[in-house]
């Protein structure tokens, strides 16, 4: 069993049930009987904001008709299949969130927040993200980047392909390294300045092509904090739809403690001691310091590192 | 110990020597600095094509000037700096490499090919990797994706920016989940028609936006061949740049043997004993199937298998 699997029930943003069928995605006549299936129901994001109906309990996903009435526009993703049935996306502009706000019967929500005060259930919220990923990058992939021209949507979404050079594009996901770096009995923590005060978490950073996971985590941890990184080790992943990357998390061990902060990465980075991690990550620490909530899988790299001793 | 430690020194396209210095690539003075240090090499690509000097040994990297004497065009792609000087990367229009065919002092390459028979040293097959990357993502990303706009090169080819909507678009990698299924004593492995006769490998498939890597694997192995896997268990990785794949090795045990083949995607899936693997891995099965050779992390997969017992 691999570490992550004893995270999950807390992770966010994984166990969505879903079915994707992607080998029936190209196939008109499955996904037009997906889409009239009396069970089909669809999500609605207003930019950024899901809008939840406040039935009991709150639903993030309802009948295709009731999104298209609140004012979904644009494509209509295909997500999956899921035991209750078909699965899809919408959107509508941000400026539609305003107007819903005042409605009594639905919640204009924060998908980050969603996963910290679980205001839906865990199989929503991984289709909520599924869905967010999806739409984000539609959002800013309607123009074909090989010649400029507008492209259209095939494949429920999964494909948009460009009518006049004939190039597909795919939904991106971008890699991204998350590392607890250990030197002995402490970890290397840092803050970025966006931060909420007193939030300190795993060291990141984007792969780059040409890079394996493990060389991504030694550079990254080199450039930011100044620190040489020896043994990496995977413990776990998770799809994070903000917009759309896929947290590779890595336990990596120091082998030095000097460290020179890069300050334009980083408002700060130091060691903590396994008892000073195991009081941030408890909410317990007494300058009230603490490390990002159970969703994130910082969470869990830093407890993992906690539990080593 | 990573398993993939074990790898390294055979594994192609990786330890590329490269110091990216990624932090200072926004800062012009200094790509100015590395452009006209003496020491600066270029390598050069005619559309898919290494262009090779044949020197004693074959050189990869040439002077600035030798590369736009042969027709570079386009952006200049800053690699960042090795133990030998700056390194960059240009390309030329593929029909630029019929022409240089009859030139007895260059070679017109395959990078593949090179992977295969060592034609040029290990950290040169790297950085041409890296190379190639950003070359074939910026070939087929010169417009901007959100409105249509030609966009503009900036931070050494690291990004591309567009005048008009100030959307910025970062260099593409896309993490492929590459798979050695085993059942107790035998592995399951397919072949994709494009393959070469006799060639059977490790099943893949690209992650989706709101897969987790484990999800991936499962979900591609019940897709591809019809079988559920239980635990998996990630064993190290690979950039792959044909474009921009990172192959993320995992091994995965199945729940059950019975395969049904996705023929779409694969011409044959079957499961093979460990003694047939091993026969494919060393080029001695009495049929002449084989695997993948070393440069590619398929075969290090298998290899992993087989040396479980």
């Amino acid at each position: 069993m691999s570490p992550a699997d004893d995270w999950s029930g807390r992770l966010g943003y994984v166990d969505d049930g879903l079915d994707r069928r992607s080998y029936l995605r190209d196939d008109p006549a499955f996904l037009a009987a997906e889409t009239a299936d009396p069970a089909a129901r669809s999500c609605l994001f207003a930019g950024e904001a899901p809008i939840l109906r406040r039935n009991s309990p709150v639903e993030a996903f309802m009948p295709l008709v009731a999104a298209d009435g609140l004012g979904a526009s644009g494509e209509r993703i295909y997500l999956g299949h899921t035991a209750s049935g078909p699965r899809f996306a919408a959107s509508a502009p941000a400026t539609l969130a305003e107007g819903l706000r005042g409605r009594s019967d639905l919640m204009v929500a924060d998908l980050r927040q969603l996963a910290f005060d679980g205001g839906v259930d865990r199989a929503a919220l991984g289709l909520l993200g599924v869905a967010k990923s999806m739409l984000s990058w539609h959002a800013r992939h309607r123009f074909c980047a090989n010649c400029g021209t507008m492209t259209v949507v095939v494949c429920g979404g999964w494909k948009r392909v460009c009518p006049a050079c004939a190039a597909e594009h795919f939904p991106r996901v971008d890699p991204v390294a998350i590392m607890l770096v250990g030197a002995g009995a402490d970890c290397l923590l840092g803050r970025q300045a966006r931060f909420a005060p007193g939030m300190w978490s795993c060291l990141a950073g984007f792969i780059e092509p040409g890079e394996t996971i493990e060389a991504a985590v030694r550079r990254e941890v080199q450039e930011e904090a100044g620190v040489a990184v020896g043994a990496v080790r995977y413990l776990g992943a998770q799809p994070w739809p903000f917009p759309s990357s896929l947290m590779i998390g890595c336990r990596a061990e120091a082998l030095a403690r000097d460290i020179v902060v890069d300050r334009l990465e980083l408002e700060d980075a130091r060691w903590f001691s396994r008892a000073e991690a195991r009081a941030m990550l408890d909410r317990t620490h007494p300058d009230g310091l603490m490390t990002p909530p159970p969703p994130a899988i910082a969470h869990h790299l830093i407890r993992a590192f906690v539990d080593e001793a």
